[in-house]
């Protein structure tokens, strides 16, 4: 099956349920009511809102206060320009439309983002993935191989995708070597916690290229805006790109950069870590209970990875998660639709935003079905 | 020089003027302050917005009153689907995927929105130019010509694209011969006025894809939403397509598809008609004082596309405009910038949702500019 397919399949026999019985999805990419609750109590940010004009700047001297905040040096703000998006969707098609005109191929460090590798194949960008490395990329990562694949530009995604794991010495030494190769490197950020930034560890070199929208993080969907950063080099490429590929910015997207700025931003992040960990915490009590499960103990953010030790077959777990919405309420998404290849072993994302009783409950139930199952 | 080069030469030079006496625009995307405060005066929403969530869909129960209000028929609804999107500039990249996935070649009828060569070229999606067409083509159309080419599939843009100007039967029955002969057509309708739509002529047919975006017109970018109209059996494909390249939707496209059933949305299209045929009147009434320039009798929106009896090259315009700036406060965008060939004879663009005072004055000093220039 397709990750369109499982997707499509789980949430038609979700959505035949009533509403008031609706099955939680624990993988699920919005937040749950207590989250939203306290972030409501906490937010402010300047509900103006322009109704009439295109919009296609960042507001009037906001761009370096924000690079400040991303981590940037104030020498590299010299060197670098922002160009906002609507979307970080935008930021990586009109990031590989831009590779594509450079006429470079791309090595993909799975797991990342969706939408990267069918932009390469639509925009019949060559490109090589390499799915080698998941939790472990910070002691098995090793650039020579990556240079080896003769590719122009590589694609990283941190914190890695769906695990809220960070990059640490190691690999940003190697990367470093990537960089002083000449090569292009592209680190999408859409969901990095602030504070924890790649442009903190690399400043702004001549060939990176960063994707930020870091209310995204936050699950503040209604103010967030994307944030393309380049070497001033190729801004003038990358903004006629994004012109064509991403028109107009919703006057929301102003109203996040504006927000990103302010001390507010800080403690709704501070509201945020407190929740997650809290979840996170849960999470480490109920998996303790079975032995074939397992996180990492590297979490940084509201994404945490279960691993099992053993592969599950696409078909068979759709087929077990409809019984499961039946028999408890709650249910999983497989790992394949985060890029996470299923076939060695099984994995499947859990939303540390939800509320505590349905992470505690939910996860429950789901190991306990899952360990009889392989029980049968 | 290039579109992009023309645009930011002319702009870093308006931008050169302190704020108070910047040189107004006549060509401007943006509409003037009379506009907005007379729209501001009617227009009703519902302001209450979503912070948190991921949206992808349009409200529940809208699609149908939105495709009955496109001018759909209820047998069309049966066959149709709507995709939801923030801008239709990503429902021109998203469209070209798919045809680039379908091994399309595709025939653009110029004056096309920028976006769609440049996506053809990136998405590397053979294409053939027909530029012959522009305010003659509803005498001068010929669907074979067309269909000699070879294309699989064509553009239009209705109204035609900056002019206001609408197809009229023949060009219709030349359409229809097109996709009886099985080709795929595209209309992209993002600047109809609602009630103009081809909707109308076609209804729901197997190979046509449309394109909306019913606010854009009235100038309201801060509501608008965009949507792709296509026969339910390409709109699985279609859907996954938007997905990578859409992401989710701003909550302000879920008020504006709201509001667009509503019947405050008829009451600013009445204002926005009111408006721009005052200034249309005025438009007529300058251009009769000079036999070199022309506009059309048949159009139906806000913007005209003014036509000089001679061609201007594109370098000695620009400095013209800069000289004009100085000297009178307006300026004018060359038509190349809305995809005309002004080597063959010049134009340029006038917003009719700009202040009266500005079309009138600016459009005598422009015209009394290029007269003079004609004649030293």
């Amino acid at each position: 099956m397709t990750d369109y397919e499982i997707e499509m399949a789980l949430q038609d026999s979700q959505e035949s349920f009533p509403l008031e019985t609706r099955p939680v999805n624990l993988s699920y990419w919005n937040t749950g009511s207590e989250y939203q609750s306290g972030v409501r109590r906490i937010l402010k940010y300047d509900t103006a809102q322009d109704l009439f004009d295109y919009h296609y700047y960042l507001p009037d001297g906001t761009e370096k206060p924000i690079a400040l905040k991303f981590g940037f040096s104030e020498a590299d703000c010299q060197k670098l320009r922002i160009d906002p998006l609507t979307q970080s969707t935008i930021a990586i098609s009109s990031v590989i439309a831009f590779l594509s005109r450079q006429n470079m191929s791309v090595g993909i460090i799975r797991p990342a983002y969706f939408t990267v590798e069918v932009c390469c194949k639509d925009f019949k960008v060559p490109y090589t993935i390499f799915d080698d490395y998941e939790e472990d990329i910070n002691e098995k990562f090793d650039a020579q191989r990556l240079l080896d694949s003769g590719c122009q530009a590589f694609w990283f995604t941190s914190p890695i995708n769906s695990m809220s794991i960070y990059f640490k010495d190691h690999v940003i030494k190697e990367i470093q070597k990537i960089l002083d190769a000449g090569k292009v490197v592209i680190f999408d950020e859409s969901l990095c916690m602030n504070g924890m930034e790649l442009a903190r560890k690399f400043g702004m070199q001549e060939n990176l290229i960063y994707i930020y929208s870091p209310h995204k993080t936050l699950g503040l969907q209604g103010i967030k805006f994307s944030a393309t950063v380049v070497h001033q080099k190729f801004y003038d490429e990358i903004d006629d790109i994004q012109d064509y590929y991403g028109g107009s910015l919703n006057y929301s997207c102003q109203q996040g950069a504006s927000h990103f700025i302010t001390k507010n931003f800080d403690d709704c992040l501070a509201f945020y870590k407190d929740y997650y960990q809290k979840n996170l915490k849960i999470v480490r009590e109920v998996i303790q209970k079975y032995n074939f499960a397992h996180v990492s103990s590297e979490i940084a953010g509201h994404y945490a990875m279960i691993f099992l030790d053993w592969p599950i077959d696409d078909e068979v777990f759709v087929n077990s998660m409809k019984d499961l919405m039946k028999k408890s309420g709650y249910f999983v998404f497989p790992g394949i639709m985060q890029d996470f290849d299923t076939s060695k072993r099984f994995c499947f994302r859990i939303n540390l935003l939800l509320n505590h009783r349905d992470i505690e409950k939910g996860l429950n139930v789901i190991l306990e079905y899952l360990k009889n199952e392989s029980e049968a």
